[in-house]
């Protein structure tokens, strides 16, 4: 391992414990020494890593967005069909959500109020590229519909994306909701509202089969 | 004005302005002296109104609750048909979030970590009577399309929540988007999402006059 790699991974591992401390005790209210204790380092080495606190918040949400592009977009990257695409997408953001294991990362991504200045900056930015990616590939998604767009692009990007960050909210892997269930329900609601659909009409028993 | 509603008051305005400085400096950033200075009282007042900052937090979140049954539920009470009964609280309920007013006891009603113990229980149990309104109404809306259920109404709920809470984190009402086009897509949408609605057809030119 390089000492790069090892920077990094050594990085990511304070982010993860890090996330959870905050989690818990709030920004403002975990201290720095908390944080070094939970990692096992004294506050001089937790600082040689990270430099500041407000830089370890940083890091944190960078790590959030670097989780989702390396398991999420890098998957989906060489998909054509811009339909399945999007559902991919969908289903692998909805993963990364539900899991536990990332779960404060999740939270502290959404909660970005105690990160000020160009660190804020960095971060919108990237939130905002996640953002296009969608809008983009919803617009082609529409457009291949060969009908006519039933809400902007825009509009049903941060609907989907409601869906899915409001799930760390709710959820729970352990109830009675697979899932499988649930990544389904969504995808489907989701393009149900973006390309509508027609539900097949009722049944009336006698229609079963007109040869009887 | 009786003692008790003169009470209310002076509560409802500490709710209002704490909730604004609870979000600039974060519940622990935030001490009940910042929040006493902010609301013109001494910190022997500032108890007196509200016993303990633990307390004012869930006067705050309970207030944010209050808000959702006075100004959306009380209104759409009297309304009989289900689909419209649902469309008018999803309306009365997007105009609560985006309302600028009420921004920051929005926020702090979603970040409901801070509080513990029996007043956490209090204030779920308001949240959770909200979504079985929702999921009650939801099912009556998709037993009166004479279809199959398209996604459970617990599912649909959380979307629509999802799709709902979200927009702090993004709506600009001074931005290009209209509350009322914004309004308008969002319930087209969720109402797709939960019955399905086919687009028209394809044109092609030559469908348009079959007599030309």
């Amino acid at each position: 391992m390089t000492d790069a790699t090892d920077h990094k991974q050594k990085l990511r591992e304070i982010c993860r414990v890090a996330a959870r401390v905050f989690y818990e005790k709030g920004y403002d209210g975990a201290s720095m020494q908390d944080i070094a204790e939970a990692v096992n380092l004294t506050k001089a080495g937790l600082y040689h890593h990270v430099g500041s606190k407000d830089r370890l918040l940083y890091e944190i949400m960078n790590y959030g967005m670097d989780i989702l592009d390396e398991t999420v977009l890098e998957k989906v990257k060489s998909i054509e069909d811009p339909q399945e695409k999007l559902r991919q997408t969908i289903i692998g953001h909805i993963d990364l959500v539900v899991r536990a294991r990332d779960l404060e990362i999740t939270v502290i991504l959404h909660e970005n109020r105690s990160l000020k200045g160009p660190l804020r900056k960095k971060i919108n930015a990237r939130k905002k590229a996640y953002i296009h990616y969608l809008e983009d590939l919803i617009a082609q998604v529409q457009d291949r519909s060969g009908h006519e767009r039933l809400i902007s692009p825009t509009l049903a990007a941060f609907n989907l994306l409601g869906i899915i960050n409001w799930l760390y909210q709710w959820y729970n892997p352990e109830g009675p909701i697979s899932q499988e269930e649930l990544t389904q329900a969504c995808v489907d609601f989701f393009f149900r509202g973006l390309l509508g659909s027609p539900p097949p009409p009722p049944t009336r028993p006698e229609d079963k089969n007109p040869f009887v």
